[in-house]
């Protein structure tokens, strides 16, 4: 991993934070406000698309002011290449489908990498008002009625577990059927939670996410929170992949061991 | 209908509103308390069932003292004979699951029904801090960004309609069957919402909901919030049940008769 000074790290969360504030007010500005463009008319004005350019757009004009030689990948805009070796992974709205129907578990997504993946990251719901961050030796969330570290479950047999996933089928056929022989194991299946599930993974509240057909935004900032509270993220095959693709995420090594060994059989 | 008066109106609201404080005061004590509980080894807590329980207590204590002659149905302390025709209907905790996994898609319900089934009610997200309420002539949320008229969507093709169940499976393998013929027909389904997505139809938001297995108290503050923002709620027979079973949420009338006849086709 590169090697980091305390200050650069302080800098690093402080554009992360200002980047999680700016993409607060632009999802939220667009949040729910079908209704309105119903009423005005304006058929063809899709929020979410627009909330998700606005939020990533705010987010670049904040990094070309305030680390201009970092590297850039967004979901909306594309690659920027790095000129130190740290790259701002950017996903402006994760689970757009959540947030055109307004459940409060979508999110925004940010993290910074470098050569070995994210080393740093935060999940911000902007309604809700919670932020969940890990990395530079810190895990912990803010919002609304407290704040508090992140700490992961600890180990218990998969059928006292806690399974999500955002899809019931998860991606194609084979993905899906592997997912089904995971969930009779567990105690409880839930679906429809998109990023938030990491988020609680990571706030000890659930065990394990099997998800499929990630890009590398999806997955970066939630691998680098659920590492820092104590947990694991890798792909199927057991490894660390921040280039997404098939994922679980697993709140200790026993529970993912034993949830990969059931995706696998 | 029984005809109450303004004063008497103001009164129910105002003992509702109470209720949801203390009911919110009670749930948010238990809310993500799983890792505490785990800390102190106290393995038999169960989180869920001891806020379900303080919730609906404390719920009964102000009916008690506010409102003695009315009847009350809880979940948790089954029904109090009304002796003035008005009956309270009350789920301390919608969506125990979601309350168990931490996602903030759970709710308190909360209703006033007389012979007819609800005359009012409302959905309370504790953590959000969202109350979405229906009835005596009035529809509108409370929140932590905005306060809001409530308004379902206008009509249009099941093929744009977003529609939203709390399970995959939703209830027995024919009642599955028959919510997996209306899946394709609609844009978007989404699963895990519990009562939130009730609200949801109420805020204009999305569509449809289908439900099976529900119980009165499950369904009656929903059917209130949602008649009263401007939507429809039956069973799959099309006929207002505010007994429960098999639910399904429109949020107009021409909606509504589309997803019926899917469902029973």
């Amino acid at each position: 991993m590169t090697n980091l000074t305390p200050a650069l790290q302080q800098d690093l969360r402080s554009v992360a934070h200002e980047l999680a504030e700016a993409a607060r007010k632009a999802t939220l500005q667009h949040f729910r406000t079908a209704l309105d463009a119903e009423n005005k008319e304006t058929d063809r004005f899709d929020p979410v698309t627009v909330a998700d350019r606005l939020s990533e757009e705010r987010m670049r004009e904040i990094l070309a002011r305030r680390r201009p030689q970092d590297g850039i990948l967004g979901e909306e805009y594309g690659a920027k290449p790095s000129e130190n070796g740290l790259t701002w992974v950017l996903d402006p709205i994760d689970g757009t489908r959540s947030y055109l129907a307004g459940t409060p578990t979508w999110g925004v997504l940010i993290s910074v990498a470098d050569e070995t993946g994210p080393i740093y990251g935060l999940i911000d719901q902007p309604y809700v008002g919670e932020r969940f961050e890990g990395g530079f030796g810190l895990a912990e969330m803010t919002g609304p009625h407290w704040n508090r570290p992140l700490k992961t479950r600890s180990a218990r047999p998969l059928s006292e577990c806690l399974l999500m996933s955002t899809f019931p089928e998860v991606g194609t056929a084979e993905e899906g059927a592997a997912f089904r022989k995971l969930v009779p194991q567990c105690r409880l299946t839930r679906y429809g939670t998109d990023c938030y599930a990491y988020a609680l993974i990571a706030a000890g509240q659930i065990d394990l996410v099997v998800e499929a057909g990630l890009q590398p935004y999806d997955v970066q900032a939630p691998m680098a929170v659920i590492e820092a509270a104590g947990g694991i993220v890798t792909d199927w095959t057991g490894k660390r992949n921040p280039q997404g693709g098939r994922i679980l995420a697993a709140a200790n090594a026993q529970v993912h061991a034993a949830a990969l060994a059931v995706l696998n059989s």
